[in-house]
Parts: C-alpha cells; sequence; structure tokens
C-alpha cells in the first residue's frame, strides 16, 4: 500500500490514481491526514470528470506526481468536523472544487480573490500545507480545510451539482466579471458546447441574454437550440455565416481546449467587445493583431473562481435551477469514461457515482 | 502622368510612390480634387515614415492598389479653405494622420470614435467618398476633410511632431483608455523602443508613472535609463530577469510588430494587469492560455486615435514637451530610409523633409 510518509496522515482512504503516462486509472489505497481542527472530512458522494483530469493522468504538462488521484469537483457528506471549524456540521451537504490551500495572507485571499494567489494549491497534486501531496476526489473520502469547502444548497440534487464546483463556478465568473449577471439583454456567444459551454449557454439564458452558441459542429445546433434554450447558432466553419455576424456580439466565452486561432471569433465582437478564454489548450492560441486592434477589443482570462463565489454561484444555480447535464459512470469505468472524453463523446459531463458502487471499494 | 479619372480632380501634385512589390519610392504626378466646401489644402511640410507605409509599399497585406503615395504623419500649412470650414483658416499649422474619411453617421462617428467607424478609409490607399484613392503625405500638397485635420500647437515644432499623428496618438490612446493619464504612480512597461515605444515611455514618464522598458537588445538600456528617463529596464532573452519581475508591472503596452509570444510578458504582469497591443505583426502572435488565465490577465487591442483625441494628444504634447526623436531625410532618400527601417537603424523615426529639398519637386 503506497501513501504519504507523514505521521499525522493516518486515515486510509480507497480511491482511484493513475500511476504513468498511461493515464490508467485503477484501485488505489492511500492514506489522509487526520481530521485537524480547521479540517472536515467528507464522504464523497459524487465527483465529475473534467478535462483536466485527463491532462494530470497522462502527465500532458510535465507537472504530475504520481499515482495521482484526480479529482476536484466533488460533493459529499461531513462525517468529522474540526474543532474550529463552526460553519459545518456532520451530515451537511457540502462541495469541494479545485483548491486544496492558499496562503491566506496575500491581498488575493484578503479580498476572497484566493483563486489567483500565489501560492494556490490544488485539490489533487498539489502540495498542502504539511508538505504532503494532494489527493482528489476520485476517492471514497476527503480532508478539506473549511475554508476551501461549501455548502450545496438542498434543491441541487448531489451527482447534477458536483460538475458546478469546476465548470459551473469557471464559467460563472467570467460572466459576473464581465458585468452580466443581473444586466439582461446582452447579446453573447458561447464557443464549444461541452461540458463548460453547456452551462455557459444555461447560465446566459438564466441572467436574460440573447445566447449564441459558436460550433465547428452543425449537428449541435438543434441541440443547442432545442434542448439548451439558445437562441441562435452560428456555424463556425461557414464563412458566410461568420461574416454576416461581425461586429453583432456583445461577449464571448471560448471554452475550447483544442489550439485554435482567436482571429474568426473576435470579428463576431463589437467594437470593444470582450472574449474571455477560459479553457486551458496545450499550445498556445493564435491572436491575430488586426480584428483584436481595429475593434478595440479584449482578450481576457480567467480561472475558477474564489471560494465566496464558488458559494454564490452554487446558490444562484439553486435559484434558477441550472444543473450540469451529466452521465453517471461506476468508478471501474473510468478509463472507459476517459477514453469518451477524448473523442467528446459525451453529454455533458461525466460524474463518477464514488458511493453507490460497491466494486471497486476495499 | 497617372491620375485619377475623376473630372473633379483638377490639382496637379508632385510626390513619390512605389508602383509594384519591390517597395521603391519614386517620383510620381498625379491629381488631387479641388478644394471642395468642407477641404482645406495642406502645403505638406513633413511627413513621417511608419512601419505601416513599408507594408503598403511592399503589398505585404495583399490589399495595396499601386501607385500608392504612403505617408500618414503629415504636418503642413493651410493654403485653402473651403466655404464651410470655420476652424481652419490660410496660414494655420496642421496635421493629418491616418484617416481620410469615415461614414460619419455611425455610433462612432457620433460618439468622436470615428477610428472605429467600420467605413474609415485610409489617407492613403483608402477609397474616399467621391470614389477616388486617397494618396498620403510623401506629396508637396494634400486635400483633406476638415474633419480629418487637427491644428498642431505652435510650441511644437513641425518636423518632430509629423509622427505624433500616428505613433504618438497610437501609444497616448491606450494610456488614456487605461486611465493611466492623471492617474500617477502605477508601473507600466514598455516592449520595443522603437518608433512607438520611445514614445511611450515619454508620455508614461509625463504622466508620473514608474516606467520599465522591455527589450531584446542589452544595448537599449543605458538609452532608455539615460535618454529616455525610464526607471527600469528588463532584458526580455535573460530568463532570470524576467522571473525576477513577475507580477510586477500593472500596465504593458506592446509595440512590437514582429512574430512573438505574449507569454513571458503576460507573466509579468500583476494579476488583473493588462497588456495592450497597438502594432500589427503579419502574423498572429503567440497567446499561452496559463499566463492569461491563472493571472486573470486581459489583452486589448487599440488602433490610432479619434481625431478629437489627436488634438487631445497633440495639446499634452505641448504642454509635457513631448516630440518624436527623429532622423530628417530628403525625399530622394526615402528607399534608403526604408532599408534602414527594414533593420531597426534608426531613433526613432525617419522623418520627410518634403518642402525643403527642390530635387525631387517639379
Amino acid at each position: 500500500m503506497a501513501g504519504t510518509p507523514l505521521t499525522t496522515h493516518t486515515q486510509v482512504v480507497s480511491g482511484w490514481a493513475a500511476h504513468d503516462p498511461s493515464g490508467k486509472i485503477v484501485p488505489y489505497t492511500f492514506k489522509r491526514r487526520e481530521n485537524g481542527p480547521n479540517d472536515v472530512t467528507i464522504k464523497v458522494l459524487y465527483c465529475g470528470i473534467c478535462h483536466t483530469d485527463l491532462h494530470f493522468a497522462k502527465n500532458d504538462w510535465g507537472i504530475t506526481v504520481y499515482p495521482v488521484v484526480p479529482g476536484h469537483e466533488i460533493t459529499g457528506i461531513v462525517t468529522v468536523v474540526g474543532s474550529q471549524v463552526t460553519n459545518f456540521k456532520i451530515g451537511d451537504r457540502v462541495g469541494v472544487g479545485c483548491m486544496a490551500a492558499t496562503c491566506l495572507e496575500c491581498d488575493f485571499c484578503k479580498q476572497s480573490q484566493e483563486n489567483y494567489c500565489d501560492k494556490m494549491q490544488l485539490t489533487y497534486n498539489g502540495i498542502f500545507w504539511d508538505g504532503s501531496i494532494t489527493y482528489g476526489g476520485y476517492s471514497k473520502s476527503l480532508v478539506a480545510d473549511y475554508r476551501f469547502v461549501v455548502h450545496v444548497p438542498e434543491s441541487l440534487p448531489m451527482d447534477r451539482a458536483a460538475p458546478l464546483l469546476c465548470a459551473g463556478v469557471t464559467v460563472f465568473c467570467p460572466l459576473k466579471d464581465n458585468n452580466l449577471v443581473g444586466n439582461p439583454g446582452k447579446r453573447i456567444g458561447i464557443i464549444g458546447m461541452g461540458g463548460l459551454g453547456h452551462l455557459g449557454v444555461k447560465f446566459g439564458k438564466a441572467f436574460g441574454h440573447h445566447v449564441t452558441v459558436i460550433s465547428t459542429s452543425p449537428s449541435k445546433e438543434k441541440e443547442a437550440k432545442e434542448r439548451l434554450g439558445a437562441d441562435d447558432f452560428i456555424l463556425s466553419t461557414d464563412a458566410d455565416q461568420m461574416q454576416a455576424k461581425k461586429r453583432s456580439i456583445d461577449f464571448i466565452l471560448d471554452t475550447v481546449s483544442a489550439k485554435h486561432s482567436l482571429g474568426p471569433y473576435l470579428e463576431l465582437l463589437k467594437v470593444n467587445g470582450t472574449l474571455v478564454l477560459v479553457a486551458a489548450p496545450d499550445n498556445p492560441v493564435d491572436l491575430p493583431s488586426f480584428p483584436l486592434i481595429f475593434g478595440k477589443r479584449t482578450v481576457k482570462g480567467s480561472v475558477i473562481g474564489s471560494m465566496e463565489e464558488t458559494q454564490e454561484m452554487l446558490n444562484i444555480c439553486a435559484k434558477f435551477n441550472i444543473l450540469c447535464d451529466i452521465e453517471s459512470v461506476t468508478p471501474d469505468k473510468i478509463n472507459v469514461a476517459f477514453d469518451r472524453l477524448v473523442k467528446n463523446d459525451i453529454k455533458y459531463r461525466f460524474v463518477i457515482d464514488i458511493a453507490g458502487n460497491p466494486t471497486s471499494s476495499l
């Protein structure tokens, strides 16, 4: 049995890990830290499969520490509460997203923007304050500092809420930051209709905007309009459609993680329009100068959200009944899910039913 | 003698043009329109050589209509005033920049942002309202609609003021748009210390900021600090220097027209920092997602400025004594200047002494 060498890590946990760049996920038993005064221990119910999990499992970014237990879209039930924790109690429905720790002291931490703290550590493949490598939500239980845990509103089913912890807040924050929450009537575009994009459509419609899905797949038009409620659809491979919609959109959310050029999409923006990149393509995207400068346009980046924003987002999802469309898989099917994810064969997020499947438990 | 076919084009003008993609500039005689009721005719004194001139002379962007008479950094004296023109009189010191015409009717035109009008036509290689191709400032005289002419303050010498009409307003507007005029004490970076960049340093210092020049040329450090007054210098090819200055700069003006990656420069920006591209590289720049999203950074474009902003900029230059550093050339040396421009062998702008040299006049 592998595990960390720290003597304070005493809780034996069963989970699922990748051990090498094949990315193959296998059952894995390891130890987590004792529940400290600021910690809660969570029985994990569900964990979404984010594309980032696949990148880390396969060491696509060259920074993976094996074995890696992925998972940062976690919902579960509090089972242990530390002595200093006042905002959670045993039995609470909670969620954990991408962050395990930040410095708590910098300006960003103090201003509830801790997702931009220079010392932010991820829920998995991060280094916790005690020096241990963090392990994520592909596991039966999790120990988390209370500052990185949120409440899941009662009305949200735990399985469909899980991906909101990463995908949801990732698309919510750029809308909020660009004054698109509580300010209806804008024309917004969503590039890519996957896990992030389909949530972008839902948030955009909930916030009262005219939403256009921009996609390379003509087959997505019907789905975008009829099931997700998008108002318009632009087939980005059709030059005539792209030309006809020049300078028509106020704001674009770009959720595409494949290499692409921003040029054609920037042309769709009005002068002074903004495109926000939220995906993390392995390679740089192409940014042609002309559509940027001649339209005084803006390209921004945004990564997840703060814990405060994550809670705000969940509360808004409860209010507007925004949920992720998911396909549930048992833990022994994670590799199948990974393979299908590579082929974009998922509407729109795999969620691992961690607690419901006895097959892979110890 | 070449010329336009329009019967209203009756003024014979001597100038200098390129006739093919060799880009070689030769004397050229052509006709300009009669001075209409909204026009002023200008005796051209000086015309700056912008890198754009070279791109058009050589048809680098595939849109050149030959023969092309370049030049959009023009200063001169009003010699004829149309009957409807009230804000200029004969003898006025004036300037003309990049714009010859806009639609005058769209929201941008109405809001003094006509440089973003979709129908904006350039001072040369544009199509004027009468359907004629526009010819620029490499010529003895110019006819311009009064709405696209500005006053050159008395204290500004006409030769060193000429490049302000394009280069000056190109760097001024992003500073203004990003609240860096009248709001001192920010840390700003200037990438590239050429025609645009050296003016960026001057504006930055005049507006009370801490200015860092970021360059690939170690030889520019002394010049940047001692002559232009920059506070700091980062050699962008030195990984240690770049690492040491991570997250230290509020705003970067990127004046580089060669292909490059924005990644290393974005890392220099603080979280929420902004980089503005003002150059027009032939090829897209590389935009890696990670430094953009993990720093919630912004990349914007900006192109020249409105006529109102151009006048404001000139008035500010007069107030702060901001002038372009130039090397004056006679019209018969334009090709030599072009060759040296390709090699960046100029501090910092060539200006053609149009009126002072009799050699090439008719």
